[in-house]
């Protein structure tokens, strides 16, 4: 069930006001990100399959189409016309999981005009919240450098869809789990968990709470830090001789302190009980750079649990990301609004390597062939998605750790670095952009 | 119809071990935010219907439990109770629209142990949001100072659920209307909304574009910045000579741009050609720095829409909410994690007002009577809502705007004003911590 009212109003009135007109010509729309947050070199493309959905599916129920006729603003053409909306167009997109740059499309629409209006508001809302959410993931699982990360972020990210869509995003960027049953149960991405401080609270001491939890869940990792982190792993180490071959207890997770520290002496007390198979999973308040922090610091953790900074993409929580009318009624489209730079028509993005990797991005006009590998392909037509359009989630998985790792190997570090990743535009789309904006300069001087 | 798989894993493990040891004598666990973000004096709450309607309603379906148990990780008791599971306990809470600081609770959880502690996840998920959201909003409308602020954010907010809850959230802070219509069904919000650039793109010229639109909705807002803004401004003016007695345009839009120049230049243009009574909404990446900036340089502008940046809290998108077990089985709880603090027991905060100014807020155990308004109260007994506990959103607003104007003015100003507010703590609370932490000592000594 697609929320059919998730969108602004001013959607609706312009599909009123084109109905009215009869402006029902094809039109072409370009979703895509103006440009890079600071701390962005890259972008992973993310969200196509949810967009997919939505265009297949989203109606209007009478309630909806009560509900809009009651506020007087609508006419009957545009109450009919919704009820019995369905979208017939295509849809041209980069498959999720491939890294993207400022001013390329992530996917376009092309549908007569109303239609691709009219759905603006929720494929921006989806895109845009998997994309951003997959780019942060990917510095994440980056900076832990094949070390596992586990989401366990969905109790502050920014409602129960984002719960959802960001443990998804993320699992495509190379998170290993979630925490989030609902997101495991829906994406079918493995769940995990430890226990919280008010399990070890609600006990008497700490050692009676890691014996009960163990006999419960033998194979768990246990919480340490709630009273002394040190001292917690010396009653793991106490439960250990205390079960002997019954202990099976995975890993320790450390919450808080100075985790390189602490984990340091925390191996070092496993180790000389002869637990060098128990694993340390470091967590609490961490981000990509705290990540790449204790590993530099030849910290022994095996594991990340993160959380808030992931789910929130705490440094970068939104995208320039615009959905734009490049093309109407078979002509480039263009505005000329200061700082918001557009390139007329539908366009293909090749991607050229060298020794399997990447050196430049052209942007073209949708029919050039140009030199490498061209990222968009249709994968809707006339309202139905085509075959291969929607892949399983651990084929998207290892379509993002390929294309990730056929980036350029600065673009994947942290920091930014300058100068970003070479988008060119081809002399084709710059023509093709003059000529519009020439056309466009003499209709405007003539009015 | 509340998603009962919105829940961290561990939810459910611990559950399942207290039920397997019994323990499921009454617990309190209070949410709070440990401390606030750099450029927030206050928060102001937010949330809690949503809670309420969780706790309410929360179930698990046949279909949920079936999956649960594929899992093969939880007990037979634990599905069984799940199977029957409705909450019983009591909620204590500070009301919507209220400000609070760093350690007070904004609710406080008081049920058997299982029961408050398989709510922890979606608790915070929904009054961290609305909390965060509503926090960020107070600052925009109070950089306004009186003019209406609009939310356009909906496309880039965080999924479906934050376009709803943020715009909630935003509009019991103070935010005068939404462009996301099904917030406005939802909760009522008033709905506003004007035109996309590629209305005016697809059309041969901006002054045909404008006439068309106009036509179909009289009383509009029109976009002016598509190719120049002032030259907009212009065919605005053209369309009124044109339309005489039948111009109703209500505002242009600017939307790029130098909007401190711009709004002065098309009001003066507007002004000459006798349309003082055309507004002019600005819009386009405003925050409320931003929306300060423009009103500090008598930016002639009326009204705001504001998106991204209220939407998704750009500069704080999250907050350190927490959800502690503070007391159980009659004792005051705590954890000693550094960088951790917390206050063992139930508790109520009393807010000191001296000529109807807030001057400092006491937090005390929950039976203490102090002087000052207590802040909490109960709003939920045995699982049942109770009267008064959901005023509608016009009263919440009331509320929000009622208090956020009792507070200490430099309180209000955008930029971080230290020493901060007044949190103290009263004797009570802390002898309760002292004895609490020292009766933790010493049994952590004894083992």
């Amino acid at each position: 069930m697609v929320p059919a009212l998730l969108m602004d109003l001013y959607e609706l009135t312009m599909v009123d006001a084109y109905l009215a007109e009869g402006l029902h010509e094809e039109a072409a729309f370009s979703l895509f990100v103006r440009r890079l947050p600071a701390r962005r070199n890259f972008l992973l493309a993310c969200g196509l399959e949810q967009a997919l959905t939505y265009l297949e599916t989203l109606r209007f129920s009478p309630g909806e189409l009560a509900w809009l006729e009651s506020l007087g603003r609508f006419s009957r053409r545009l109450l009919d016309w919704l009820e019995h909306f369905h979208f017939t167009g295509d849809v041209h997109a980069v498959p999720e999981g491939t890294p993207v740059f400022g001013q390329e499309p992530l996917l376009e629409v092309v549908a007569p005009l109303p239609e691709a209006q009219l759905v603006e508001t929720y494929l921006i809302n989806q895109v845009h919240l998997q994309t951003l959410a997959a780019s942060k993931a990917a510095r994440v699982v980056e900076a832990a450098r094949g070390r596992p990360v586990v989401d366990f972020g969905v109790r502050r990210m920014h409602g129960e869809d984002a719960g959802l869509k960001v443990a998804r995003a993320a699992h495509v960027a190379g998170v290993s789990a979630t925490s989030n049953l609902q997101a495991a149960q829906r994406y079918g991405i493995p769940v995990a968990g430890t226990l919280a401080h008010s399990y070890i609270q609600a006990h008497d001491d700490e050692l009676a709470a890691f014996r009960a939890y163990v006999h419960r869940f033998p194979e768990t990792t246990l919480l340490v830090d709630t009273y002394d982190t040190l001292e917690g792993v010396r009653k793991v180490v106490a439960l250990a001789r205390e079960l002997g071959p019954d202990f099976h207890v995975q890993a320790v997770r450390l919450d808080s302190g100075d985790l390189a520290s602490l984990s340091q002496q925390a191996r070092t007390l496993l180790d000389a009980a002869g637990l060098e198979r128990v694993r340390i999973l470091a967590s609490g308040g961490l981000d990509e750079d705290e990540v790449a922090r204790l590993l530099a610091q030849q910290a022994p953790i095996d594991a990340f649990g993160v959380g808030t900074s992931m789910g929130v993409s705490e440094d970068a929580p939104s995208l320039d990301m615009a959905y734009k009318l490049v093309e109407y009624a078979g002509r480039g489209r263009l505005k000329l609004s200061p700082g918001k730079v557009l390139l007329p028509g539908r366009k293909q993005v090749f991607r050229e390597e060298q020794d399997g990797v990447a050196r430049r991005d052209v942007l073209a006009c949708h029919d050039e062939v140009l030199p490498g590998r061209p990222l968009l392909r249709r994968v809707m037509h006339a309202g139905r998605r085509l075959e291969g359009a929607s892949p399983p989630l651990t084929v998207l998985r290892a379509h993002a750790r390929e294309t990730l790792a056929s980036l350029p190997p600065e673009m994947r570090r942290l920091e930014p670095v300058r100068p970003s990743y070479p988008v060119d535009v081809s002399p084709a789309l710059s023509e093709s952009k003059e000529r519009v904006v020439t056309g466009l300069r003499e209709r405007l001087a003539a009015h």
